[in-house]
C-alpha cells in the first residue's frame, strides 16, 4: 500500500502555522513573515511534502464536500444511488451536493468545480473539462462512454440487465419484441445486448431510434407510440430505463393496449417510480444502492491519497418481476 | 437603500493583499508581517469595515454556492422549483447544490452548514439549527411551519389552491369528498382550506389522519385504501399532494374504482409525475418555477447584504384539469 499522500495539513502541522498561512508560503504570496516562511519550507522538507499545483491547491481549499453530477433530476435512477452513496461519505465526514448538468453541461462542470469538492462522483456521461489536471478525484458510476483512464469506475452490468429482460420476454412466449432505445453509455451497452440477446433466441430484434437526449418519460412515450403505430404486431417492448417504460406505458393506454393482457413493458433500474403501486413496473434492479455504496468507498480511498491503479468494479443486476409483463397473448 | 456591506474582498483589494492574508489578519494568526498587518488594518479604518464574526467569517470562505434543503428527492415538487431557482443564481455566479435532509435533519443541516454556503434555501419547514448567529441568509420556500423572524419566504397560496381543487370537486357534483392529509406547514394549510371550503358549500368535510412523515406516494396508497374502505361512497379525493395523489390512483386501481368514472383525484403541485402521460393527474399548479426565481432574487438579495426589512411574498396556483377528474357518478 503507498504512502498516504503528504498535504498541506501535515506541513501546517508540524510548522505549528494555519493552512492558510501554508497556503500563502506555496503561492509566494506577500505578506508572510520570513520567520513563518522558513518554518513551512523546513516542515517541507522534512516530510518529503512534493510541491504539487494541483495537490497543493485542493488542500488549500480542502471542503469536505463531495459534488454529485447527474443528468436530469426528474431520472429517478439518482434517488437510490444517493441512498447508497451519502452515508458512505458522511461515515468519513463528508457531504454531497448534487448538481443536475441540465442543457449546459460545460457550465455544470464549470460551476461544480468552483465549489472546490474535494471529489466528484460522475453519474452520467463524462464531460471532458472533469478530468483536467487540477480537478479533484473523480469516480464515475454506470456506464458510460469514453471514460478516462485517471478515474475509478462502476456500474451494473448493463449487457447482463438487458439479456435478463429479453429472456423473461422471450421465455413468456414472446416473439415480436420491441427495444426504446437509449443514447449514451448504458444505453448503449443495453441496446447492444437486446440485439445479441434476440438473435441467440433466433428473434428478430427490433429497435427504435435512439433517444438522443435524456431517457424521459416523454421521450419512451413518442418512442413507443411510434414503434406501436409502425409495428402493430408487436407484444412486449422493452424500455432503455423505467423512465421511458412509463412512457410506453401511457402510450399503450392511449393506444388502448391493455398492459400486460396484449402488451408487455419491462424498464430498468427499479426506480421509485417503477415501485409506485400504480406503475408496479417489472424492471431491472441495477442495484444503484449498491453501486453508490461502491462508489463511496472508491471515492474516500482517491480522496485520501490513494495512487493505487485505477478500478473498475461491476455489480450483478437482478431480475424483479411485477405486474407489466405476461405470457404472450395467443396470435 | 442600505449601503453595500464592506466585505474583506474590499478590505484586500485596497490593502493590495490577498483576502486570505486579510482573513489572518482577522483571525489574529501569527506569521503576518508587521508591514502587511498594518495595510490590512489601515484598509478597514479607511472602508468603515466592522468587525463582525459572522461576516468575517463568511466573507473569508465566500464559496459562490447557494445550498437548497429539501426533504425528500422521491417528491418531485423540487424539480420544477430548482428550475426556477438556478438560472436566476447563476446568473450572478451563484451554484446550486441539493441536499437531501433525509431522517437526521440536524445532520443534513450541520452537513450544509459545513460546505459553507454564501446562502441557503428551505423548501422544508425550517430546522432549527438553520438560523444560528452565524448562519448564511436564509430564504424559505413553501409554505412552513415555525417560520423564524429573520427569513424571508415565499410560497404558492396554499389556501387558495386548497380551495380551487375542493371546489372543481364541488362543481362536478361531488358531496362526499375525502383529503388525503399530509403534516407540515403546507400541508397543515391545504388540510384547512379543505375543511373551510367544503363547509362553505354545506358539505361534511372527510379527513384522513395526516401522515406524519414524507406526503410519499406510499403513504398516499394507505391513506387512500384505509379511506375508500371505510367509506365506500366517496367518489372524490383531494390528495395533499401529487405524490400522495398517484398513491390513491395505486389503491383506486387495486380496488377496481374506475377513475374518473367512478372516483376522482386531484393533488397539488403539478410536479412531472403528474404531468405523466399514464398518471395524466388533475392537480392545482403551484407555480413552483415562478416560486423559486423569487427565492432566487430574494436570497441573492440578502448574500449581496440587504438589510431590508423581511419580504413574504405569495404566488397565485392555479387549477390544472386533465383526465383524473370527472362528474360526479349518479348516485
Amino acid at each position: 500500500m503507498p504512502a498516504r499522500r503528504i498535504t498541506i495539513y501535515d506541513v501546517a502541522e508540524a510548522a505549528g502555522v494555519s493552512k492558510s498561512l501554508v497556503s500563502l508560503v506555496l503561492r509566494g504570496s506577500p505578506g508572510v513573515s520570513d520567520g513563518a516562511r522558513l518554518r513551512v519550507q523546513r516542515a517541507m522538507e522534512e516530510l518529503g511534502y512534493r510541491r504539487n499545483h494541483a495537490a497543493s491547491a485542493l488542500a488549500a481549499h480542502r471542503t469536505l464536500t463531495v459534488g454529485l453530477l447527474i443528468d436530469d433530476y426528474t431520472n429517478q435512477w439518482f434517488v437510490d444511488f444517493v441512498h447508497g452513496l451519502e452515508p458512505v461519505l458522511a461515515a468519513e465526514g463528508y457531504r454531497l451536493s448534487v448538481v443536475e448538468a441540465g442543457a449546459d453541461r460545460a457550465a455544470a462542470v464549470n460551476g461544480l468545480l468552483s465549489t472546490r469538492p474535494d471529489g466528484v462522483v460522475v453519474a452520467m456521461d463524462v464531460p471532458e473539462d472533469l478530468v483536467a489536471a487540477d480537478a479533484p478525484p473523480v469516480v464515475v458510476a454506470g456506464t458510460r462512454e469514453h471514460i478516462p483512464d485517471s478515474v475509478d469506475t462502476v456500474a451494473n452490468d448493463d449487457r447482463l440487465g438487458a439479456r435478463l429482460a429479453t429472456e423473461h420476454l422471450v421465455g413468456l412466449g414472446h416473439t415480436r419484441i420491441g427495444h426504446l432505445a437509449a443514447a449514451g453509455g448504458a444505453g448503449a451497452a443495453r441496446h447492444a445486448s437486446f440485439v445479441a440477446s434476440m438473435r441467440e433466441a433466433g428473434l428478430d430484434p427490433l429497435v427504435s431510434a435512439p433517444v438522443p437526449v435524456a431517457a424521459t418519460e416523454v421521450m419512451g412515450y413518442a418512442s413507443a407510440r411510434d414503434m406501436l403505430r409502425a409495428h402493430p404486431g408487436i407484444t412486449a417492448i422493452f424500455a432503455a430505463n423505467d423512465s421511458m417504460a412509463v412512457g410506453a406505458l401511457g402510450a399503450a393506454h392511449e393506444l388502448g393496449l391493455e398492459v400486460p393482457g396484449r402488451l408487455s413493458v419491462i424498464g430498468y433500474d427499479d426506480t421509485p417510480l417503477a415501485r409506485m403501486r400504480l406503475v408496479d413496473l417489472t424492471t431491472i434492479d441495477d442495484k444503484s444502492v449498491a453501486v453508490g455504496e461502491a462508489a463511496g468507498r472508491m471515492l474516500i480511498a482517491r480522496m485520501e491519497g490513494s495512487d493505487d491503479p485505477q478500478v473498475h468494479t461491476t455489480v450483478e443486476p437482478t431480475l424483479v418481476v411485477r405486474t407489466t409483463t405476461a405470457h404472450a397473448p395467443e396470435g
